[in-house]
């Protein structure tokens, strides 16, 4: 039913359908739950934030790829993150580069941020309740950031609990979704799923630490997590080519 | 234990002491949680926010609520709810004026803004996990506010348990502990603990929407709360003679 509401309106949300925010930052993740969500039938409400994060060439990649996978509105919140450090995307702390998959998998990463996805899930439930929406969307993946708290299921379920308990929509019997498509799929079926779904990947930006114009470093984790599951797919990643 | 290294040290934290992240606006209910928190012996960093609230008289009030009360340190974070809207003290709908209790224990009020506290916690998580404290206050109160959601028991339970499992503390077995001692308590025995703990509650504003310089409006649910908090103790408000 919602997919047939989606087939009517191509471009355009059905106004029958059900409006959800989606977390967008400018990577590879966030554009695919983008267009997951939107095959969904959700009227999306895409939400980037400005947190002080050493790579601002991300906004203009969020705005494009907000643009380009249908959403109805999107919102960028600028936030100071930078007040509290603690992260090499926060602080003065260098960007790990060149590690192996091992050394990702050991530990907590100097670029976890603290509590930053507790920060953005809260301005996406903010977003929410005004607008009446009961679905939000996050593109956090246990496989590939196992050290991060807060890209893991238990933390998902805690925050759906929470925002029933928060909100006037749950005082009033509502019930929020928190959906996190991606918690168990790797980068390769990440990408793929994406591809299938008409993502250009040649307009999103995973890099921690990009260098001018937004150019990928091609060595910190993330870079490192991106180019495996293109290799994995055996096709060339189209971001690698502008 | 924790009283005795207060009493070595009246004036500065004990460097034993505990650090805490006590949630500070200029009101009289955290003006009060921050001096329970000191009296515990916490070593407090207090909190506040600038959201685009209509009041921004409130600032410099935490400036000094915080300096006189003995904070360790006080930051001021810049978020923007304005964004978002939906509540008269973020949007341009007027702050109602006037009402009896009655009124104001029915529903949820405008003045209600959506997920505002669950913002507020999530930003003094991430400072707590960067200075590895492990305690949040908040002045949240069950009576006064029985209409907000988020001032309610079960939504303190319910971030309390989120906090465990969205940080770095949480993953390597530390437990947080969200604290509201005033919960239960009414506006008079609020300030009663207050008063005993040496609260000046003349610095101190609870106004939704003062006048120039500060100056309570004398009418909105907050202002006539706080009347009725003092006129049960048979005492004036010190900040009315300012």
């Amino acid at each position: 039913m919602i997919r047939s509401a989606q087939a009517k309106h191509p471009n355009a949300p059905a106004s029958e359908a059900r409006k959800a925010v989606v977390l967008l930052s400018c990577g590879l993740d966030s554009a695919t739950v983008l267009a997951i969500a939107r095959a969904r039938g959700f009227a999306c409400h895409a939400l980037s934030f400005r947190y002080g994060q050493h790579h601002r060439a991300e906004l203009g990649a969020a705005r494009r790829i907000a643009r380009a996978l249908g959403a109805v509105a999107h919102k960028t919140v600028r936030i100071d993150l930078r007040a509290f450090g603690g992260s090499a995307l926060t602080a003065d702390i260098p960007v790990p580069k060149n590690r192996s998959t091992r050394e990702m998998e050991r530990g907590i990463p100097i670029t976890y941020v603290p509590a930053r996805n507790t920060v953005f899930l809260s301005f996406a439930l903010a977003w929410a309740e005004v607008l009446g929406a009961r679905d939000i969307f996050i593109g956090v993946n246990a496989l590939d950031f196992s050290g991060y708290p807060d890209c893991r299921p238990a933390f998902i379920r805690a925050f759906q609990r929470l925002a029933d308990r928060a909100t006037r929509i749950g005082a009033e019997g509502g019930r929020f979704r928190i959906h996190a498509p991606l918690m168990k799929w790797n980068k390769a079926e990440i990408i793929r799923a994406g591809l299938a779904l008409g993502v250009d990947y040649g307009i999103t930006l995973s890099c921690y630490d990009p260098g001018p114009g937004g150019r990928p470093c091609g060595r910190c984790d993330a870079c490192l997590l991106r180019a495996k599951g293109f290799r994995e797919l055996g096709i060339p990643d189209p971001a690698l080519n502008r």
